[in-house]
Order: C-alpha cells, then sequence, then structure tokens
C-alpha cells in the first residue's frame, strides 16, 4: 500500500527523457494494464494510436505549439473517443447506431480518461515518466488527418512515455479542504485555502529547480479561463459526429 | 513493478459491501492522491462531494434506479467537474472567465477522471473494492439540487468505495489488436478481434458465478448504441454553464 501511494503522490510530468525509444512489448504491457480500468457499460470507447513515424510526430510537435518531448520521448501515444467502432459493430449485427449524443461524448471521453491513467500509472511502475499533451487539440483536425482517423473517432490528449532525463519537484496541489466537501457544496474554506495555496505556489514556482516565475495560482487560472480557450473544438467535434445534440 | 500490474489488471466492479463506513481518514488519504494525478494546466477542475446523509444517499440510488450499492457502499463520493472554483478565483483578481466553451467541458472531465482513476487505484491498493456510477446522469438536475452544486459544476459520476463482500470475475477485455494501433487508425483486424471477443464474452456471461446470461459484446454494444441515451444532457448542461459553444 504504502509503495503504491507514494508514487501516485509523486507523480510530475517529465518533459526531457532519454533517447532510447520503448519496446514494443513494454507499449503493448502499459495500454493492455490501461485497458483493465472501469469502462461504461463495458464499451471500451478508446483506441489508442502508438505514433512511431518521426515526420507525424514532427507534425503533432508542431501542433502542440513546438512541445519537444512529443517527439523526443521514448514512446508517443494519442489516445482516442471512439464510437467508431461501436458503430461498426451495431452495424454488423443489423442495428443503426445513434449519434452525436452529448452523454455518449462524455461515456467516451472518461472511458478513454479512466484507461490512460491506470496506463500511467502503470507505466510509473515501470520506473518510466509521462506528459500528458492536451495542446494537441490546438489543431485536432490536423492530428485526425495525420493518423487517419475515421468520423466518430476523436483525439483527446497525447501520451509522452519515456526514460527520465530529468528529476523535477512534485506540484502541490490545492489544499483537500478545497476540494473534498461533505454532503453538500460549500465554499466557505475556500478563501482561505485558495489563499494558502497562493502562497505555496508563489513558493514553489520562486525555487523550483527550473523555469522559475513569479506568480500566484490564482494569477495562473486567472489568465487560463479569462480568455477563449481552442474555441474551435464545438466545430471540429460536430464535423467528426460528435454533434452534442 | 509486479504487484502493481497485477492490482491494475484484476480491477472488477464491486457491488456488495461489508457493512461497516469508511472513516473520515480512509476517505481523505484515498482523494488526496487523487489529486496528485496530472491536471490540465493544474487548473484542478476536480470537486468531490462525500455523500454521508443516508437519505441523500437513498435518494441518489432512486437516481441510479435503485443500485443498492449506493447506499451500502462504506463511501460514496460524487466526483463533480467544478468551474465555479476558477470563476470565484478569477473574480477575486479582477478578471471575469469565459464560460460555456467545449474546450473547458473537455478539460474539466477529463481533470475529474484522472484524479478518480488515480483515487481508485489507492483506494484498491488498501483492499478496498470501487464501483463507478455514472447512473447519476440518470438525472443530474436532481443530483445537482441534493448537493447544491452551483453553476459551473456537473456532477460525472459517483463512486462507491468499501471493503468488498464478494469476489467476483475479472471482465476480460477486447484483444490489444482491436484497440492499440500503429500510426494510423486502421480496422484491418479488428472483424476477428471482435468475433474472438465475442465468444470470449460468451463464455464469461455463462459461467461467471453471478448473473449469468447469453449474449455476446457485438449485441450488448448493439443494444447500448441504438437507442437515445440521456438525452437530456444537453439541456441539463446549458442550464448549468455548459453550453458547449
Amino acid at each position: 500500500v504504502h509503495e503504491i501511494h507514494t508514487q501516485l503522490r509523486n507523480h510530475r510530468s517529465i518533459r526531457a527523457y532519454e533517447p532510447q525509444p520503448l519496446d514494443d512489448s513494454t507499449v503493448e504491457e502499459i495500454v493492455a494494464t490501461g485497458q483493465a480500468a472501469a469502462t461504461s457499460s463495458n464499451l471500451q470507447a478508446t483506441t489508442v494510436i502508438h505514433v512511431t513515424n518521426p515526420e507525424t510526430r514532427q507534425r503533432i510537435a508542431a501542433v502542440t505549439g513546438g512541445q519537444k518531448q512529443v517527439t523526443t520521448a521514448g514512446a508517443f501515444l494519442v489516445w482516442c473517443a471512439d464510437l467508431n467502432r461501436s458503430h461498426r459493430v451495431c452495424e454488423s449485427v443489423g442495428g443503426e447506431m445513434v449519434s452525436g449524443m452529448t452523454e455518449q461524448f462524455i461515456i467516451a471521453t472518461v472511458d478513454v480518461s479512466l484507461a490512460a491513467q491506470n496506463a500511467v500509472v502503470a507505466a510509473e511502475a515501470m520506473g518510466l515518466g509521462i506528459c500528458y499533451i492536451g495542446a494537441i487539440r490546438n489543431d485536432p483536425q490536423t492530428v485526425s488527418d495525420l493518423l487517419e482517423l475515421p468520423q466518430h473517432v476523436y483525439p483527446v490528449f497525447g501520451l509522452c512515455i519515456g526514460v527520465p532525463a530529468e528529476d523535477p519537484e512534485v506540484k502541490p496541489r490545492l489544499p483537500l479542504a478545497a476540494v473534498l466537501k461533505r454532503d453538500v457544496y460549500t465554499t466557505e474554506e475556500d478563501e482561505q485555502a485558495i489563499a494558502d495555496y497562493d502562497r505555496t505556489m508563489q513558493d514553489y514556482y520562486g525555487s523550483r529547480s527550473a523555469n522559475q516565475k513569479t506568480t500566484t495560482w490564482s494569477a495562473d487560472i486567472a489568465r487560463l479561463v479569462g480568455g477563449e480557450r481552442r474555441p474551435h473544438m464545438r466545430e471540429y467535434l460536430a464535423e467528426r459526429g460528435f454533434e452534442m445534440r
């Protein structure tokens, strides 16, 4: 117990990797362990594209704004929410899938996330480092084209996995009082908890070994949610068969 | 490594629990370990409601169609996608949050799912059993009312945790060939893989210790995606501030 909890608590994103590629059997072990996570009604709406083509990785790195770990990690996986498979399965038994429902979008997105996080725990247990890459959604159409994703499939996030070539600090999280509530949603403890966390993060950002900066969590979040983020997502998803009805 | 992978591979949902409630420190340890999972831009868009009020648990169980583990598990947690906190944080520093973006909805839903799956691994490492409860989305407005969720918060799923009072079989997953692809999305191996899996699941359903039935995965999936699922979700979410722009 102690060992697993310690591993989980010590997660941090790794952005610098040793150059050796992960062998196929390691990738297979990681993804198969991811598959064992819970899945809504056993739908298993997850497909993983293991991107080995260097040019494809370069082009995906460009989509992410040049995040170098997309090309340098031992492996790069794109985790896709996949309702195309259920579509085919439904047709194969003479049925027809109802598509475009918001609920299906939630189910598929959650399915992928649970499987990926299980895979991450498996990878980290092997001493590997990981980094989720949400920025593939900067241009999901280009990623879809590169990976030849069919309708009813969208790339939720990328995942770098490899042998770490850095050992960054663990980033502190919000005090539990802000996140765990009893019976009803209350905000009474939040102001204090967030003020405490702002100080914690100011200290963390000012003293960490790389990429030091002077900011608070509140200022970061205000910047983050104060502008339109990836406003193309709705139209992209609608064109791919996720109409959000 | 071996031990962690074995634990992850042996996950199965537990629906029968010993009656003792989980103590608060155990719930806190599990949720705090969940918090250590990756989160998009450190947004931490997760809030967990630990539901201890027996009447609330009864009413939520009714929403799920009477799933008894909602009332009998040692603890019942509702995992919420929370953009209300970032809204408040943004205002506290004089900013204004842009809300209703589809991208924010994805970020928050993924954040919650990664944190919950980390929490699940932590709980299972303690010998506890778990069961995700997606069926709280049968009536998310009632759940929101019971838990007094504010705007920009939605309950993604429930989670039962407790001491198992059953030891069900592990449910087989799709062959890896159907789920893990190299460089591009292909379907060529899927027909065989799904046919194999249909036989595997037929054997599993016909021989498992409880709730035996005669069906294939394909037939199950066709039923599942062949009808409208939770068609209220879009309107519910729009009313709660997730307009999916």
